[in-house]
C-alpha cells in the first residue's frame, strides 16, 4: 500500500499516462485509470494535468466521487476547475459536497462568484450553507456539519436501526449516534456499538447514561479542539443557546483547525501577522505587510539601543575594544530569552502551564538563566585569555584581563535578565487576557537589547575605572 | 453542558467537598459523587486530592472505569498513585488498561518499575506490551492498539455483525473492520455503515472494493500523522513486513503525537533542544543542558563579530558616531532572517512548500526583502533627521545626512540579505535530509550578524571615505 510520499508520487507518475489517453481521446481507458485510484490520489493526478484537461478528466469522474475528489484539489486549482465547469455541472458538485466542505470553499471565495454558486444549488441544500454561514467567522458553527444521525429515546433498537439504514447514507460517522426529543434538543449520545451490543427489542432510552459533552454554535473554533482532545471522541455535538441539536464537528476538521492555529502561533512567534492563507498562495503586498508592520515596531523599539550607545559614547571613544563585545553580549540576552519565551508560550499553548504558576516558572528562570550566564561567561573568559596566550591578545590591549572580567559579568547579568524577560513577558500578556504568542523571539530580543547595553556599560563603569575608563 | 475551563473547574470545585467526605469516612457518598462525572473530570478531582486521598478515592471507583480514569491523569500523579495500590489492585489495572495507553505509561517509567509491574500482567496481557514496547521509539508500533475488530471474506454479513457483537466489547473503534484472510493478511477495510446498509445474507467479500490505506509498524510516527491527515479517516490499519494485520492507529493518539512533534518543532525553532517532557516536570539540569547547548554554539558563532568589529577598530576609533547604530542594523537583519525561517519552515512541515519550490520562494523573497529594507531605510532616514531638526542631532555631528544615508543604505542590504539567508537555510537543510526546524529564529540571527557588519562599514567606507573616515 502507498504511504504518503508514494501517493504524491503516483500522481505525477500517472499524470502523463491519463494526459496521453485524454489527448488520443481514450477517454474510457482514463476514466478506468482514474477511478482505480483513492480519492487524494485522483486530486494529485488532476493538479498535474495542464489546466483545460483538468476540467475534462474530472468531467470522466462518477458524480459522488467527483464531489468527493474535489475536496481534495488545493484552492487555487478549485477556482480554475470551477471556471471551467458549465452551471449544470456545478449544480451536481455542489449538491454532492459535505455542506462543511462547502462553507469552506465559499468562506475563501470571492463574493460574486460564491453568491453565483449559492443560487445553482437545490433549495434544502442552500439552506443548508447559508445556516453554517450564518456563524461568525472563526466560530464552531463554520466548522460543524449537519449531516449526523439522530434517534429517538422511545424508539426500540430495531427501530433505531432501521431509522440509520435509511437515513445512514450521507452521514459524515456513525461511531456517534444522537438522541434528541421531539423538539430537537440534545438528550444523549450513543456509540453505534451499543446499538449492536443490545438486545434488538430494548428502548433506545435504556441505553442513555445522559452523560455527554457539547460544543455551542457560537464558541471559537478552539474550543473544538480543546474539548476534542481533551475527551477524545471523534465527533463532537453542537447545540444552540436552547441546546437544539444543530450539526456535529468531527476529527478531521478539527484536526484541520488545530493545524492553522498552530500555523497562526508559530507566525506570531516569529514576529509575523498571521498569514490568511498559505505563505506561497500569499501575495508579496500581503507579506510586506503582515512582516513590515512588526519589523518596522522592532525597529523603532531598537532605535533606543542608539539613543543609549549615544549616553556611553565617550566611554567607547576611551575605550573603542568595549564595542567590539557590543553585539556578542547583546545577542547572548536576545538568545537566553528567545529560549526561554519559546518554551513558556508553547507550555502555555498545550496547557501545560497556567496564569498561576508563574512563580514557579520564575524561580526555575532564574536559576536556569544564571547557570547558562556562569557558562557563557566561562567560555568568554577562557576565549579571550586563549587569544592572548596565542598571541592575538593585542586587540585587546595590556587591561585583556580587566576586559575578561567584564565581559564575563556582563555576560551572567544579560543571560539572566533575558531569561526573566522571556519567561515572564507571556504571563503578563495572558494576564492581560492577550495573546502571549505575540511574544515573538525578535520581540524578546529587541526589548533586551538596550537592557543588555546598560548592563554591559555599567559593569564596565565598574571593573575598567581607574584604567581604561 | 461544560465547555473545558468549566470542566477543568469542576474538577478543583469538587475536590474539597469529596475531601471531605472521604475525611468523614462517607465511602459511599464520595463513590456515588464520583461515578457521576465523566471520566477527564473524575480524573481532575483526583489530582486535586492531597495524595494519600488520591489512592483511596481511586479505589472506589469501578474496575474498568478506574483504568479510563487513569489515563487522564498525569504522568506525574500516576507514579504516585501507582506506588500506593497494591500488588492486585494494580494487576487489576493493568489489565483494564488499553494497550497502547499501557505502553506509554511503560515507557516512561523507570526500568524495575515497569519490569516489577509487566511481572503482574496477565499473560496475553502482557504478550500484547512487550508485543508492542518491541518496536523501535516513535514508530507506528509503539502508538497502535490490538483492539481492533476483523472479519473474514467468506463470511455473510449476519455472521460478521455476530462477531462485532461477540468481540466488540473492547475495540477501540467500530468505525473500520478489517478484512483479512486465514493468515490474518489484511485484505480490505470496510466501514460500520456498509454493514448496516446491506442485506443481511451478502457474503463480507461483495462489500469489497480492496482501496485500503495501511500503515507499517516500523514506519515513524509521523508517517501515521501525514497519512491521517491527508485521508482522513478515524483509524489505520498497522501491518507487519508480510501484510499480516498487527493493530490500528486510532485519532486520538494520532492527535496527540502532532502536537508532540509540532512543539518539538517549536522548541528546536527558539534554538532549544527538543526536551523529553514538558517544561515543567523537566529538571533544571535537563533545562540547562538542553538551553546551553544552543546558547554555547551560538556564542561560539557571535564571537566571528568580535573578530569582524576588530578589523573595523580603526573606522570606529575615527568614527565613534558608526557604533551608536551597530545593534539597530544587525538586529534588523536578524529579525527579517527570523521571519522569513519562521514562514519557511512551518509551510515545509505542513507540507505547502517542497524542495522543488526553493526558487519561486528565493524570487519572492528578494523583493519582500528589498522592499523591507527600503521601508526601514526610509523610517531610519527620517528619524536621524527628525533629530536634527528637533535639535537633537549634534550627537551625529555635521555629517549627519551622509551617516543617515550610510545607515539607510545599509539597512536595505542588511534586511535583503536577512530575508535570503533566512528562507534559504531551510531549504539547504531540506537538500541535506536534515530537518530544517533546526534553523531557529536566534541561529539566523547569529548568521546574519556577522555579515551585517561588513556590510555596514563596507558602506561606511564608501559613502563617508574623505569625510568622517
Amino acid at each position: 500500500m502507498p504511504d504518503v510520499q508514494e501517493a504524491h508520487m503516483l500522481g505525477r507518475l500517472l499524470a502523463p499516462e491519463i494526459e496521453a489517453m485524454l489527448e488520443a481521446k481514450q477517454t474510457h481507458e482514463a476514466r478506468a485509470a482514474l477511478v482505480d485510484l483513492l480519492n487524494p490520489e485522483i486530486a494529485d493526478v488532476l493538479v498535474e494535468l495542464p489546466p483545460h484537461q483538468r476540467a475534462v478528466a474530472f468531467r470522466l469522474l462518477p458524480r459522488e466521487r467527483a464531489a468527493e475528489v474535489f475536496t481534495y484539489i488545493p484552492m487555487e486549482a478549485q477556482e480554475e476547475l470551477l471556471k471551467e465547469l458549465n452551471t449544470e455541472q456545478l449544480a451536481h458538485l455542489f449538491d454532492e459536497m459535505a455542506p462543511d466542505d462547502r462553507a469552506e470553499l465559499f468562506d475563501e471565495m470571492p463574493g460574486e462568484v460564491a453568491a453565483k454558486l449559492l443560487a445553482l444549488m437545490k433549495p434544502e441544500e442552500r439552506k443548508q450553507t447559508q445556516a453554517i454561514l450564518g456563524y461568525p467567522a472563526h466560530s464552531v458553527g463554520r466548522i460543524m456539519t449537519p449531516d449526523y444521525l439522530s434517534i429517538r429515546p422511545e424508539w426500540t433498537v430495531t427501530q433505531a436501526l432501521e431509522h440509520l439504514r435509511r437515513h445512514g447514507r450521507d452521514a459524515e460517522t456513525f461511531s456517534r449516534i444522537y438522541v434528541v426529543d421531539e423538539r430537537g434538543r440534545l438528550l444523549d449520545d450513543i456509540r453505534i456499538r451499543q446499538l449492536l451490543l443490545v438486545e434488538p427489542s430494548s428502548p433506545v432510552r435504556s441505553l442513555m447514561n445522559e452523560q455527554f459533552i457539547t460544543l455551542h454554535a457560537q464558541d471559537d473554533r478552539e474550543a473544538a479542539v480543546k474539548t476534542m482532545e481533551r475527551y477524545d471522541l471523534p465527533a463532537l455535538p453542537v447545540v444552540d443557546r436552547e441546546g437544539i441539536l444543530v450539526g456535529i464537528v468531527t476529527f478531521d476538521d478539527v484536526a484541520d483547525v488545530a493545524k492553522a492555529e498552530t500555523t497562526e502561533d508559530i507566525q506570531k512567534m516569529g514576529a509575523v501577522q498571521a498569514l490568511e492563507e498559505p505563505y506561497i498562495n500569499a501575495s508579496i503586498m500581503e507579506l510586506v505587510k503582515k512582516r513590515g508592520t512588526w519589523l518596522s515596531m522592532l525597529f523603532l523599539g531598537e532605535m533606543l539601543t542608539a539613543s543609549a550607545m549615544a549616553h556611553y559614547e565617550h566611554e567607547i571613544a576611551q575605550a573603542v575594544v568595549l564595542s567590539l563585545f557590543i553585539p556578542l553580549i547583546i545577542s547572548s540576552g536576545g538568545n537566553s530569552g528567545s529560549q526561554a519565551s519559546t518554551l513558556i508560550i508553547r507550555a502555555m499553548a498545550v496547557g501545560e502551564i497556567e496564569l498561576r504558576d508563574w512563580w514557579r516558572v520564575l524561580s526555575r528562570e532564574l536559576i536556569c538563566g544564571a547557570a547558562l550566564g556562569l557558562l557563557l561567561g566561562v567560555i568568554g573568559l577562557i576565549r579571550i585569555n586563549l587569544w592572548y596566550a596565542l598571541g592575538w591578545g593585542h586587540l585587546y590591549g595590556e587591561h585583556y584581563e580587566l576586559i575578561a572580567f567584564t565581559i564575563a559579568a556582563s555576560l551572567i547579568g544579560v543571560v539572566l535578565w533575558g531569561s526573566i524577560m522571556g519567561s515572564m513577558l507571556p504571563f503578563l500578556l495572558r494576564a492581560a487576557k492577550l495573546d502571549p504568542a505575540v511574544i515573538s523571539a525578535p520581540l524578546v530580543a529587541t526589548l533586551v537589547d538596550v537592557t543588555g547595553l546598560i548592563i554591559y556599560f555599567s559593569t564596565a563603569a565598574v571593573i575598567l575605572r581607574g584604567t581604561l575608563l
